[in-house]
């Protein structure tokens, strides 16, 4: 197919490189043309305008920053909403607002396009591997068109409903993660402020009712004072205020939330919104 | 050997359980006997005191319930520094406060008794095949001295240190589930009052970085309402509270920790105390 892919991040690489080599023709375009450089010589054809870049396609797929940048590739001047092909299939793989999703969909539908939420979570190796897991809201109809094209990016790919429920799901995710982080930070700080050897607790609770992604990935990054970025503190924080919002909107209960969304608000005022989410661990050290 | 096991509630009849099948000799002590049965017809003998139950054995393992009763068994004027053999091996199971594990360790060793503190992750599950986590601390030779009857209980033993390092160790353990606790809820919560379809939420994101052993083995009965003990209410919040005040003995913030605390004490004061941990879901409908 022929294929328009906004945004080459570190997300959108690993995911349009996948396109490339499964034999889309694809078509790109980003804000800055170095971070498409590696795409290029693998046949991507770069182009200057969103204009350009979509002329012709099936299907536009956008992985941009955050739900302004999702309002301003869709309904901005230079946007999709103005340029892409009548009935082609639009795929936003950002993680952004449901709200935003359901809203955009409905626009898109009296525009003649075919909108799908389409997040992911699996990082930057599930996307350089192809094996993100991908949770999807819209018509029914338009995922089964988008399949050849998502089963290319991912390994787990399931509708979850209308607009916006790929979107929610995402949220969904979001939430279990942030309140797991404090839980990770908290018992690795206690193991080592009692003085045992931390690696020797991880092996005795990361199998057992303790376990989680978080501890058996992060924790031993923590413990070594790594925070390189897997995933960055500003873009988890973005996600975690979409997530608070929403819950509002459900006049849902949300302590956890509430809390670990506070101290990625205090990490974000101290300078380390470039850090890896794991980075929790050495923020802990400013509070009292 | 000759092993005397005080404590046959869901956890130590497990144990005990295995201890038998293995070909030792047990002897056992309960506060009530129709909890020994089982042990009785497998071969256990019942002893109507402490004092017989420890006679000539080799070896005492304690599963009892609160700080207070492990207190009351090893100190109490029917106690086990008063009747146990001298030089034998006393192995405290009980989930129970470190700062305690150190004082008994430290009369225990004036006594010549060789104290270790043993407690398990796993569940009753863990307990009927052999299969916990055991954490363990104590003298490393007494730890080996222990590992042929500790083996018959568990698969993963780790000596994590000094006395009360078993005990640390399990704090570890309960201060990520209880944060993790909030994660699993509130995700699930979210998902449900946005009216999407929860059991193919969970597998979306159970795989991926929200992954955790509560999401995936908690996350099912949350859903279908199932609130029944695999681990009680009230056994947790002893252990939180337990966690939260050595935390506090170390100087240590733990948000998170005390965030959970405080609707598990909540979930007690309105007489769910003997419901299962998953009950927290239902809890939430609480809050406001």
């Amino acid at each position: 197919m022929n294929i328009a892919f906004i945004g080459t991040g570190v997300m959108g690489r690993g995911m349009a490189s996948q396109l490339l080599s499964q034999g889309h023709q694809v078509s790109i375009y980003t804000r800055t043309k170095t971070k498409a450089a590696s795409l290029i010589e693998k046949g991507a054809e770069w182009k200057e305008t969103i204009k350009a870049c979509v002329k012709d396609v099936d299907a536009v797929i956008t992985m941009v920053g955050y739900p302004d940048d999702v309002d301003d590739v869709y309904r901005g001047k230079q946007g999709l909403f103005r340029y892409a092909p009548k009935g082609s299939l639009l795929i936003d793989m950002t993680t952004s607002s449901p709200t935003l999703a359901k809203a955009l969909y409905k626009e898109a539908a009296e525009l003649k396009f075919r909108l799908l939420d389409a997040p992911v979570s699996g990082g930057d190796i599930g996307a350089k591997n192809g094996t993100l897991s991908i949770m999807v809201g819209g018509q029914a109809a338009d995922v089964q068109a988008a399949m050849p094209i998502l089963e290319c990016m991912g390994e787990k790919i399931i509708h979850q409903g209308v607009a916006g429920a790929g979107q929610t799901t995402k949220m969904a995710n979001q939430i279990a993660i942030a309140s797991n982080m404090m839980g990770v930070v908290e018992a690795l700080r206690f193991a080592e402020a009692s003085g045992l050897d931390t690696s020797n607790v991880l092996k005795s609770i990361e199998t057992g009712a303790a376990g989680s992604w978080s501890l058996s990935n992060l924790g031993p990054r923590m413990l070594k004072g790594d925070t390189a970025p897997g995933f960055y503190v500003e873009h988890f924080l973005k996600d975690l205020r979409i997530a608070l919002e929403e819950a509002k909107k459900l006049d849902l209960p949300t302590p956890g939330l509430e809390q670990a969304t506070s101290l990625y608000e205090g990490m974000l005022e101290n300078g380390m919104g470039q850090l890896g989410t794991q980075a929790l661990y050495a923020y802990y050290q400013n509070l009292s």
